[in-house]
């Protein structure tokens, strides 16, 4: 009870409410209040066939497309804290990640909104209202539901884990499967921390919210783009970064191999520039096992403890917190959407306190 | 000028700030008042694949697919009027036109909210944010930009149209072209109005805008739910559906031929339930021009019109407003987010006045 109590003091008030930081508590919440709001898009290119273009019998001759541009959709609050969050999918993900929960709750979008953050909800390049690709792909069209089930820590399919913080109505998980949405041209890390470095332009100086394979491309973006102030990564899964001879070992797991990433140690250097907070949570092993869904995040989390340890060697500043260490169990690998997402809210709300991330200021 | 100054009595105030009808002028917005917002997923299906799911060794066997269902974000102003409005993109789009327009100002979704009315702004099953196809399909990357500029009508490529309703920036054309995304698997106007009606069936009645392809399953919506109040179609491009044995014939183009869709009278006779407006913007001849672009939408102009006049021919109440006609002009095929949008939405906020369907009966 004592950490929750202190965590009382970095919850803000919006008209007068405070947010609750109790699972379960859901108070009537009070109206947003809105500045501005909209879209657009950032980055990407133009890609020009060859020839001339006849407007009465089109063909592909001399057009172009406009292409591997990212979407985002932001709000902006009342009295914004001078810092905007820019929010980044994982695989199979688009912006809706951020949005309403599966079971009709708030996720971190709105949630954060409240907490007066101007958000940036994006979209990558090559998924979702960002679909338009300089590179033509297949959509298979495969089922993915059972596999999914596992891998994103529902439990082991068709059976929840004990205590997830997972809704089990049909209607929640039906939501959540229909979250899905594929990719519509190659994934490519770099295209999509481009975009983002274009979009990180747009904003200004800004935090960073990655998920899942959103943090291959968030630690690039961190590197790429000066205007990165913070990184806070939701269980990454994949890219790695680490200095040329500095890379660990290969880790395989019953879900395949996962491949650290070699970069020049003077790119390295630049994710010392800012703080990182890394989130995983609960039913991750220690100890191998050949259940596919669980091994996958052993060895991930494993190679996030080697990484945190990596940038702070090169003195920078990362964090890795496993939430089930802290007493917060039961959480899938979707942490911002869980039944207790405000308590993990509120576990951010601390670190970007700690780290002055949270300042007003402009206005204050 | 009468007719403007008539306009303001239906001009909502919020926030003691009219909003004005003038073109260009661009009042200091006040903030949003958001009672709600979110997102979920309607209608869609889960295709089964036949076989034994094993956890830890995956293959398409045993697992299933959520897919064709449609993507809806929404918010909800104080006070909201009773009848949500739901906006339903064309071909090539996403929930992303009725958004920020190309040169950055307020588009349908922001505007109609500031007039206190719900909005749910939809991405169409197998587009978008709504990926996730049963179909299996080609994404070919095709370069369409200088097609579209023309079939648009912004101009004839690469030339703008004296006097058109859109800003002649290269930033805002840019954005414009980067508002395409493809379709994720076949088109499929029947599976998008079924997925329409399962998200009428959450939002209660309401009234429907549909924008060009979108128009197709606007109708088929409008006959197949009880729910759709009102239909406000923004140059509807194909599907316009004849009782049988009264469709005219064939309307050949330079862009190809457009056929009329024959239904059950008694599905038509649906249509006679609700008020209906159809707009069509400038730069649409009369005569048959080798003008490709322009041509593609001549016929359609004529087939609305024959289709509003069987509508009413069977007792309906259906009116097509062509906005040159009116004083209007310049006008592209984007009537929502071109320039003068404000005055556009003033004519719409005109129609739903006269029609009643604006009320606000449980609060007022």
């Amino acid at each position: 009870m004592s950490r929750r109590l202190s965590l009382l003091s970095v919850i803000p008030l919006i008209g007068g409410l405070a947010l609750s930081p109790v699972l379960g508590a859901e108070p009537k919440q009070a109206p947003l209040v809105i500045a501005e709001q909209g879209s657009f898009t950032a980055g990407g290119a133009v890609f020009e066939t060859p020839g001339q273009y006849v407007n009465n019998a089109p063909t592909a001759q001399g057009q172009s497309l406009h292409g591997d541009h990212l979407y985002a959709f932001y709000q902006v609050p009342e009295r914004p804290r001078d810092l905007p969050i820019v929010m980044l999918h994982g695989a199979y993900q688009s912006g809706r990640s951020w949005e309403t929960t599966p079971d009709g709750r708030e996720g971190f979008q709105t949630l954060f909104l409240r907490r007066r953050f101007t958000t940036y909800v994006v979209d990558q390049p090559r998924r979702g209202r960002a679909g338009n690709s300089a590179v033509a792909t297949t959509i298979d069209a495969a089922p993915n539901d059972q596999l999914f089930f596992d891998q994103f820590r529902l439990g082991i399919w068709p059976t929840f884990f004990d205590g997830v913080q997972f809704d089990r109505s049909p209607q929640a998980l039906d939501q959540f499967l229909r979250s899905v949405t594929p990719n519509t041209g190659p994934y490519d890390a770099k295209l999509i921390s481009s975009a983002m470095t274009a979009l990180l332009e747009r904003t200004g100086p800004a935090i960073l919210f990655v998920h899942s394979q959103g943090g291959e491309s968030g630690w690039l973006t961190a590197i790429q783009s000066a205007n990165v102030r913070a990184v806070v990564a939701f269980e990454p899964g994949s890219g790695f970064v680490f200095p040329k001879g500095e890379a660990p070992a290969d880790m395989p797991s019953a879900a395949g191999t996962l491949k650290p990433v070699e970069i020049a140690a003077s790119d390295f250097a630049k994710l010392t520039r800012m703080p990182i907070v890394i989130y995983y949570g609960d039913n991750i092993p220690t100890a191998p096992t050949d259940a596919r869904g669980k091994d996958n995040w052993r060895v991930r989390l494993a190679m996030a403890k080697l990484w945190v340890a990596t940038v702070n060697r090169h003195g920078g500043d990362a964090q890795l917190v496993h939430l089930p260490q802290i007493g917060i169990h039961g959480n899938t690998h979707f942490l911002m959407s869980d039944l207790n997402n405000r308590e993990v809210a509120d576990q951010v709300s601390r670190f970007l306190a700690e780290k002055q991330l949270d300042r007003t200021g402009r206005q204050e």
